[in-house]
């Protein structure tokens, strides 16, 4: 085991083999080293999902840790270079399932707050963690489940660090300060089956809804803003056909997603696709799922505060975005929170050989307890250094 | 077993469970009626495909009937009123698989030369019958391997009467006297797969395509003819996505079919295919199987006799018709031969219950003879009558 125990207690955990939505233990081991330095515990079990509420103090402001124990499937166990629970170290980074997503800063954060405490007995507010099972998963019984929980007794955070993995080159070069909504739509387009030899008898689906689609395909649904890219669409997936040749088929399925900016909302986009598909005249089902609406962190004093942490700890400049997929971060920020993701290089995350740069690990702590400084101890982070 | 000889030859044939490819004796049944009014017969077995030639006579011109001892299966034997291979009549029709389609035409054909060689022992040129096990199979071992046959030894057929059942309504309402071409295309579009929430790094194959195969299936790409309708283009099939909602599939695949005129070519069809593929910059495979060539009967001595006979025997007049699906017509066709199809009415075919009218059937043997007759016997029906 390493001796930096930034590194010792991510090895720990990434031993547990917690495939979604397991927890194997680690929030167990993660509660006691928080127990240990004065947080309550509460662990919160929905169904097949564990997750620990941990708080120490009453007071606000209230400054939220948020990760997930659970972690995507290892796939073929033979196709790694090392067993993927079995936490390993070459050429400088830690390998193993959940290294980089998000085990890691789990262990980042931990040690964070032992250091902070330690330091700052008398720091202002509060500090919690908010650890899930489910964020790999179906994200029913996780993070929303707590989130509903804390609204129902008027528990609020007033700053959330989620540690995804956030970062694409060095650690830090990028924090997420909100996402974009997720938006699902499930269709049908129906036609009238038939023998190819007699087109006039039969109503293609595939020839109805190509002029439909292709328009939706090119559209521009909005140009995005300062924080956000323009809104994209995506079809997924489409299928029609009976395999033979000789056949036009009745219906064509599909679906498709959108990821969507604060210039649209969920309504205008679902407006729009129901416009194009009447104003083509089809014959047509549609099922809408909202995985997420899109959320953008105001630049508050998390967001000054982390900024300012990176310049301290890597003396480079961090850049905002909102790309990528969808974290946890969507259900805390609908309760007012501010809420920011900063976590390891994404590299190689849900892939086979998933790492972390170890020296990246235990900078993350002092990021982490910079950031802690920054929102917590103003009085200590804005003397002359 | 019926007393009438037509009848009674059709249910000895439908009782025989001849499914696609198999025989079960049909062959050897028809070749003993036709070898007792001085046929000689020739049975050419390819692979596994039993196909009779049978002539009578050696001078030209020859007229042949053209048939096929194969059925398409039964389905589910539970699902019929009376057991697929069991001859039954009900209400005036005659139910059993291949009724139809076609063994009740070539029971037809078989009595109408027998009672046309007994009254016209002395007329012109030859006939012959080109029977095949296949039709409703791979169609590679029968019709087209015995005209490579005759081909190969310079053996040719003037006019070929097909046994498909072309009626809609009434018994010779349609007669085809052509068929449209078939061609399909089987296709590939690529594209880039990855996450939707990156959509920078995708090149989406369903948004690629869209637009071509839209204009695709706008497209006019002919007006047909006095005897053909429209080429037609149907997409038949179509797939793309991992079924996933958040990736974006990497390819699109699919095919469609050409049913197609005379006024186009396969090699024009192709042509604007792979020009609608081009212009759009489509990255794709595209892979070709022409299954048969349009062909056109012309309005020469062998329609004229089909066109007459009708209105002797029936007292109507019939319709020409290039519609419909494909028949082995198109393999005789080619080598010059005068080919009109002429059979019972087709609503049945392919289905539970197949069935025709009993009164139909002795009445295309009626048919079939004046057609003989008018082909091969001109100074008999020549007669005032």
């Amino acid at each position: 085991m390493s001796q930096c125990p930034v590194l010792a207690l991510a090895e720990q955990l990434i031993a547990r083999p917690s495939v979604t939505p397991a927890d194997e233990g680690c929030q167990e081991l993660l509660g006691e080293r928080l127990a240990a330095i004065g947080f309550n515990l509460e662990t919160l079990v929905f169904e097949d999902t564990t997750n620990l509420w941990a708080r120490r103090g009453e007071q606000g402001p209230l400054f939220c840790f948020a990760g997930h124990t659970d972690v995507v499937p290892a796939g073929d166990h033979l196709a790694w270079s090392s067993p993927p629970f079995t936490p390993t170290y070459r050429d400088g980074y830690l390998y193993g399932r959940g290294a980089a997503d998000m085990k890691g800063s789990l262990a980042a954060m931990v040690v964070a707050c032992e250091r902070f405490i330690s330091r700052h007995p008398e720091h202002q507010g509060s500090i919690a963690f908010l650890i899930t099972s489910d964020e790999e998963g179906p994200f029913i019984n996780g993070t929303t489940r707590v989130i509903d929980t804390l609204e129902a007794r008027q528990e609020k955070i007033d700053w959330c660090v989620v540690g995804e993995p956030s970062s694409s080159d060095w650690l830090g070069d990028t924090v997420k300060n909100g996402r974009r909504g997720s938006l699902t739509g499930d269709f049908v387009i129906h036609g009238k089956q038939g023998h190819v030899a007699y087109p006039e008898q039969v109503r293609n689906p595939i020839h109805l809804a190509a002029p439909a689609l292709a328009e939706l395909a090119a559209m521009e649904w909005d140009k995005g803003n300062e924080f956000f890219p323009p809104t994209s669409f995506q079809l997924a997936n489409i299928q029609a056909g009976t395999g033979a040749t000789n056949v036009v088929p009745g219906k064509l399925q599909g679906n498709f997603n959108f990821r969507f900016s604060t210039e649209s909302t969920a309504a205008q986009l679902q407006q729009r696709v129901l416009d194009t598909f009447e104003r083509h005249g089809l014959d047509y089902q549609l099922r809408w799922t909202l995985n997420g609406q899109p959320f953008l962190t105001a630049a508050g004093r998390l967001l000054r505060a982390t900024e300012q942490a990176i310049v301290d700890v890597t003396g480079k400049t961090t850049t905002l975005s909102t790309a990528g997929g969808t974290s946890d971060g969507r259900f805390i920020a609908p309760t007012g929170a501010e809420v920011v993701e900063l976590g390891p290089v994404n590299a190689t995350i849900h892939q086979v050989d998933e790492c972390v740069r170890a020296a990246d690990l235990t900078q993350l702590a002092q990021l982490y307890q910079r950031i802690l400084e920054h929102t917590l101890c103003p009085q200590v982070t804005n003397k002359p250094r």
